[in-house]
C-alpha cells in the first residue's frame, strides 16, 4: 500500500505491506513505522494523507478479479499508549506507529 | 503501483496493477490509462511523477520475502504512435497511454 504526504516541497511516497494494516473501530487505521522520517516530517506540517491498498485476491465490483481503495485521512506517529504497545507487540521491528484517521474510502474496482 | 501526481492543489494518487506495466529500453515505461483524468489534469501543470510498486513474490536485499521500488520521473499522456498502437493492441480498454520516463529509482527493501 502507498502512503502519500506532502507539505515540505514535493510529495512523499512511502509503501507498506498490506497485511501489516490493523483497523480499529470504524474509521482508525495504525500501520507500524520502522522508518518513515520523510512521512513524519510531512505529517508534522500537514497531517492530510492519502492512502491507496489494492489486492488481486478479493473480488471488486461486478465480479472483477481484484479490488482496491483510496482513502483520505489525517495521521499523527504515536510512540507511547495502548494502541503503540499492542503494534510493538506485533511488528517488535517498529519505531513508532503511523495512525490513521480515515475521512473518505472510495472502492476504486 | 501507485502514481502520485501534483500540480493542482492537493496531489492526487492513482493505482494500476503491476501486470499491466510495459518496459520499452533503458528509462520508458508505458502504462494503459482508461480513466485517469485527474492525473492527466496533473502532468498538464507539472509533469514530475513518483511511482511506487512492490511484491511478495520477488525477493529482496537479504532475502528479504518481498521486494519495492520507488520511482521519480516525468510523465506524458499518448493517444498516437508506436507505442499507442502496441499498448493499445495489449489493453484495448485503454483511452490513452501514460509513458513514464525514469529519472531515478530506488529499490527499497
Amino acid at each position: 500500500m502507498s502512503i502519500t504526504t506532502w507539505g515540505n516541497d514535493e510529495p512523499h511516497v512511502n509503501c507498506t505491506w498490506n497485511s501489516y494494516l490493523v483497523t480499529k473501530g470504524e474509521n482508525i487505521l495504525l500501520i507500524p513505522a520502522a522508518g518513515m522520517r520523510s512521512t513524519e516530517q510531512d505529517i508534522a506540517v500537514n497531517d492530510k494523507v492519502i492512502l491507496t491498498l489494492a489486492t488481486r485476491e478479493v473480488e471488486g465490483f461486478n465480479g472483477y478479479h481484484g479490488t482496491g481503495f483510496r482513502i483520505n485521512g489525517t495521521a499523527k506517529f504515536l510512540t507511547e499508549g495502548e494502541y503503540f504497545d499492542e503494534m510493538k507487540a506485533k511488528f517488535p521491528f517498529l519505531r513508532s506507529v503511523l495512525q490513521i484517521t480515515v475521512n473518505n474510502l472510495k472502492q476504486l474496482l
